[in-house]
């Protein structure tokens, strides 16, 4: 029985896509591979064991899983339990597969190992509009650089990749992890209530800051903490130097330097960038909190109505933790879907997609006939054109829109052979 | 616990050989979508239902299967029928996938299309060197033309790539599936025999023309039939026009054209490479007869000691058979992993890759300096060179070794600060 739908909650991907994707990736490996990054490729199936570990979260709870072969399977077959039936899974992410990637091969990586990961993504995830089971993650990473120099290229190339692809209106939002923690500690909350307290600090986007404190009181935080807190934050959120602030507001709860290596960071992005990039202290930003250690970052986009089109930070213990081996590290990810799904609504526009002429030929031609034609094409294709050498329908009219649609803006009609010359 | 080792069979790809894939990947889809192909994309699973409709031959025995998910997994458990436990499968081709593509979409597809997938596939195959259970293809397909400008535009654009790519001393060898049933038909061997002859036939490089007669009796073909058949052969291989002979020697045996199909096939060829390609009628080609209908063609070169590392041909049945609506098609598939290896082995070599730079800075540099410093090389990268910045190791000579071997072949020395003006 044959089936023409694709598998549940996956897709088919149309030319027009496809030009979009490789457009935006053609791009990515481009500007990142200039900074010497390199490109890496695990494959999609990871052992189950690596992928149950407890590295993924929630995620972990939406993997697809293979199904053992052979004599292993029938061994397995009357166990009656299902995690006996499967050796290996689809990959929910590309952090695992980094991971074990870099301690599968460090004795033959580059050190510092600045690595690019593009590639699909699985989660058996309830399927939405705009989310699939299989999706492209596009991750960039440094690893064994424990300085803010990877911090301040992962942000300044990031930055220019995205306005090289039309990406406009972009502000780099920075914070610590620590400088999260030192104003919670500051204020007095109790160190089981940090996570609580981040996750509404998160919100105030949407709730503001009495939102925020009116929470705050709501989840059981102590009150003189929540005050506390809320002077503190208010000061960060109104100062004129946030660093200076920082330091001097609560930076005897934190190890030292802490503001200053933000500062370091925004002075040579506004370097390197010519001031071009804008980066902002925001006390705010939380993201997942799981395993970051120091910097953590994101840019948001007015051409992504101000949400969140790429993030990262520093996480100095997770590869280690998963590998054995302490291994300093700072990445960030990049919501390729996100860019794809704009750049089909045309949210902004992609430059460089080559010129495409459509060259239609009558049905006086031969095969030998549409030999020459294409030859005569050749110099146009080596000047960076797209030819497509097609047979004119009997409605040329109707041939001539689908065309269009897929962006051919230049038709070049040859009804006879012998306008071969004159025509082209 | 973590398992640094990928999944039995499948393997990580270094930074090395990710430059190899992606030189070639450029390459290929540059000069394909010149001529208007246009890249698909279709998920790595498919529906179990149409992994095993007995379109894959041998490989359905190497799918990878996907265990279900939830209460349906429950449910299945104690069916103790294998079979019941997955609801989906990994791609091994990309034949199954075009073609449901191809149904599911066709209503938004261009006609002719001209397809260019190019993506992993999975087969539970027993590892071996240079043979992964996990591995890229890379297909070229026309659907929806019938006539053999198809034919010459895949030979003529594949030969091109290959070309591009430095593969050298490639001849393109051309028969029909249509030919080598009139000779066996003509020779007057039962047509059940057809198969057993074609594939011996196919041994002729190795055991030539004494050995395919010794082998055709050894199998127990009626011998006046094998004796008819080698003289046919042996006229073939010596006639001076290949294409007149097979006309005048078993033309009546077939239907009408079929020879002078693959004459034009040919001079169109010659006329669009300017005779730069080389291509040789070959009564022995065969390849795997399962689905073609006409024209079938493979590439030898020199460069992999004359064995194939492209090959393809028409096939207007099988799209129609497998999705109910008729649909002419013709396409090439490319050895793309061969490529890789030998380009890895540097069989031939792969020119356009960017020149790489590192810079190295002494210890005395801060983060603000190193900021200054990657501004300083952004013209470099603005003319296409890789620039990589790094600190310096202590022992420098080892460190500009492992860069070297990287690939880096220009090294700038910047001590402190105040030389970066003149250095760069």
């Amino acid at each position: 029985m044959f089936i023409k739908e694709t598998v549940k909650g996956m897709r088919d991907i149309l030319p027009a896509e496809m030009e979009i994707r490789e457009y935006l990736l053609t791009k990515l490996k481009y500007i990142y591979t200039s900074f010497g990054f390199t490109q890496i490729e695990t494959p999609c199936m990871e052992r189950i064991e690596n992928l149950t570990s407890n590295q993924g979260g929630e995620n972990e709870k939406l993997i697809f899983k293979v199904l053992k072969r052979g004599e292993k399977l029938n061994e397995s077959l009357n166990l009656d339990n299902p995690d006996e039936l499967c050796d290996s899974g689809m990959r929910y992410d590309l952090t695992v597969p980094l991971s074990r990637y870099f301690a599968n091969n460090a004795g033959q990586l580059p050190m510092p190992f600045k690595a690019l990961q593009v590639g699909s993504v699985w989660r058996a995830d309830r399927p939405q509009k705009g989310r699939y089971r299989q999706f492209t993650q596009c991750d960039i990473d440094i690893l064994g650089n424990p300085d803010n120099t990877a911090e301040s290229e992962l942000i300044y190339v990031t930055s220019l990749f995205l306005d090289s692809v039309g990406v406009k209106g972009n502000t780099v939002m920075v914070n610590d992890r620590r400088i999260l923690k030192g104003m919670a500690k500051k204020a007095g909350f109790a160190e089981e209530d940090y996570n609580k307290v981040f996750i509404i600090l998160d919100k105030y986007d949407k709730i503001g800051e009495d939102g925020v404190k009116k929470e705050l009181l709501e989840s059981g935080c102590d009150e003189t903490a929540v005050n506390t807190y809320m002077d503190i934050f208010h000061g960060f959120m109104t100062a004129e130097d946030r660093f200076s602030y920082v330091e001097e507001a609560f930076g005897d709860a934190m190890e030292p330097g802490v503001a200053d290596n933000i500062r370091q960071i925004f002075a040579n992005v506004a370097l390197m960038s010519g001031g071009k990039f804008h980066l902002s202290f925001d006390p705010t930003l939380v993201r997942g909190m799981g395993y970051y250690t120091g910097t953590i970052f994101e840019i948001k986009s007015e051409d992504f109505k101000g949400s969140s089109i790429a993030g990262g930070g520093r996480y100095d213990n997770m590869i280690g933790n998963f590998t054995g081996t302490p291994t300093c590290a700072c990445g960030f990810s990049i919501g390729f879907e996100r860019l794809v799904g704009a750049l089909l609504d045309k949210k902004f526009k992609a430059d460089g997609t080559r010129e495409k002429v459509a060259v239609l030929y009558g049905k006086a031609f031969t095969s030998g006939d549409v030999a020459t034609l294409q030859c005569k094409c050749n110099a146009l294709r080596e000047n960076g054109k797209v030819v497509l050498v097609q047979k004119m329908n009997k409605n040329v009219g109707f041939q001539k829109q689908k065309l269009e649609a897929e962006g051919y803006g230049t038709f070049i009609d040859v009804r006879y052979p012998d306008e071969i010359e004159t025509k082209l």
